[in-house]
């Protein structure tokens, strides 16, 4: 097989092209803009998957209903610190982020918000939450569900969706650490890719219909992906709980669908069967430093941090040891600047949702941001 | 080599014979019953290793005067639901429950409370502090770092403690989940047995002196654990991020030795060169579940969480899929029952503590606790 082709776009070209769209949805400018703000974010920070390759897929959801351009996101339930939020069933996009800013609004008031939230769907990178705690000298975390897709330990079903942790700590000269990590062993992505590249996979990725551990990617259709750490003896039990960690304080807490219960984000996944509660769910946290710490101090600790682990003498055959964010970070440098590198299938994606809405999308004019390489 | 030799006790009897060890130590009646507590929870749901098998080190510790009997815990810090706590170099068994206590009290007030520990030392089992939470109708959170052992992802030098995270969800009639995890792929104690019994470990766990992986377990001593997830592939800079985030939340938010730079629990290990810091650091956090729903509503979907776990169709080789914390569970009621079962390397140490301080232990008397097995 060949090499993919890319088409290079500047990001605020990708960006401006996703807002037009959600506003063609009847989501309010401002919301769209936000929305569009957290795909682009994903794609200069190098996380492909969840950038504009996502766009169609919060399309299709607009266009069968699943999505109230115009939800109106509210506080349900509240003690001081403490919230569960609303969604009312509006673009994870949108919900996401007006859901992080009542936690961190809550940290600015009781010096921590903690916010779970129902009646929501995919918000994004996990890391887009803790990154804007930053911005407000507050250390930010960041969980969501999501349609089930990983098997719990020893078990031969699936029940759990990738169900990523972010949290994120400032450094005064350094970029931020930034911990963004999914609790299944790799993202269904790379699955995908091995299947593309005619490859197997290493064992302890996924199993089969049967529960049992396959190297071949086609099994994890009707199979599913394994909880960090694989199996008992290196852990599996350890990815499993961290998994059921983020189902319970995102959904269980919140009345959102825990578990196999999860809505489907995309249309060709099967719908369970059964509803357990309203939606997807995410839980956002906001702890103030200042509460805990002079601002300042805490922030140059952390560069000692970061520059005392750089210095960690290498494995074999490993230039360095890197800090958590570090490729993200590096990847958003050159991206912004250079632009965003969209393969062909989800090129040919954009050209078909600017073809159903009007808005226009260019390609491969000289004249204009899409260039092939 | 032959079956190693269990002394079975009464839980209550090592308990008592504890506290009365600590008070010996001029630790007051309360704290020291406080911390014989924690030690005996270990012990009746199997952590066997955080148990009275560690009794020695804390009086170790009390000997070469490195433990403060009449430590004052003091919040150093505070914003409203956010604080400092200096432990004043206390037995970590005592810092621990009282530093966890304002985290609570902080959540009676605002909703949820958080608190970062400096100035404290090992303090147990993580999941005692989240069970504590649950008798509040909490959400209990409980991380601490502890002396190096753990590799980054790519290192070949230790930079990391084991660094747990514990977390707890009350369930309405099943018992509750209890996630209580080491961010490394295995605990130290699992090689040390390998190397008892003769036998090789997984390729996975650990790297030698050269930072190569190694599954000779002398190797260890001049090499270290890795991170849960092992290596890139299997997710390594998942686990090596997580033992990040728990050793800056305990340790760079409080002003603890962070990293490399924790000091040691036992004697033998050898000292960090430079201190950053004071003493190791814990982090412990609660929220009322009050403040997200009705106490009840929770803890019945819990119930339902769990059951549907439950149910999940099991791997092949598998009799069912277990909940977090099952295990402990069902060895707390053998145990509180049956007494614990103490190997005899660890019946000599108490021996050996009773001979020191005059606190009588009796051994292998028929009319006496101690029943040799």
């Amino acid at each position: 097989m060949t090499a993919p082709q890319y088409t290079t776009f500047p990001h605020k070209y990708l960006k401006e092209f996703t807002a037009k769209v959600f506003q063609h949805f009847k989501v309010d400018e401002e919301d769209a803009w936000q929305a569009a703000d957290v795909l682009s974010k994903a794609d200069v920070r190098g996380i492909d998957s969840h950038g504009v390759a996502r766009l169609k897929t919060y399309v299709d959801m607009f266009l069968i209903g699943r999505i109230n351009p115009k939800a109106e996101i509210k506080i349900v339930r509240q003690k001081k610190s403490v919230a569960t939020v609303d969604g009312d069933s509006g673009l994870g996009l949108i919900v996401g982020p007006k859901a992080n800013k009542i936690a961190m609004d809550l940290a600015s008031e009781y010096g921590s918000g903690w916010v779970s939230v129902c009646n929501t769907n995919h918000y994004g990178i996990a890391s887009y939450y803790s990154l804007q705690a930053l911005e407000r000298d507050m250390i930010g975390w960041s969980m969501t569900n999501s349609s089930r897709i990983v098997v719990p330990l020893w078990g031969a079903e699936r029940r759990l969706g990738t169900n990523p942790i972010s949290i994120a700590f400032p450094g005064y000269r350094n970029p931020p650490i930034v911990i963004d990590l999914a609790t299944s062993v790799v993202a269904f992505g790379k699955i995908e890719q091995a299947k593309r590249q005619g490859k197997s996979v290493p064992e302890g990725w996924m199993i089969d219909s049967q529960g049992k551990t396959s190297t071949n990617p086609e099994d994890v259709y009707e199979g599913g992906l394994l909880p960090l750490g694989s199996n008992r003896e290196m852990g599996g039990h350890k990815g499993y709980a961290l998994s059921a960690m983020v189902d319970i304080l995102s959904c269980v807490l919140s009345g959102a669908n825990w578990g196999p219960f999860a809505p489907p984000f995309a249309l060709f996944e099967e719908a369970p069967k059964k509803s357990v509660g309203k939606g997807i769910g995410h839980f956002f946290g906001a702890m103030e430093i200042d509460g805990f710490e002079d601002v300042d101090v805490f922030k140059k600790r952390i560069d000692d941090w970061i520059e005392v682990f750089r210095k960690t003498k290498p494995a074999p055959g490993h230039d360095a040891v890197l800090i958590p964010g570090d490729p993200e970070h590096e990847c958003e440098k050159v991206r912004t600047v250079n632009g965003i590198p969209v393969i062909q299938a989800v090129v040919d994606d954009l050209v078909g949702i600017s073809k159903k809405t009007g808005i226009p999308f260019f390609v491969a004019d000289p004249h204009q941001p899409g260039i092939v390489k």
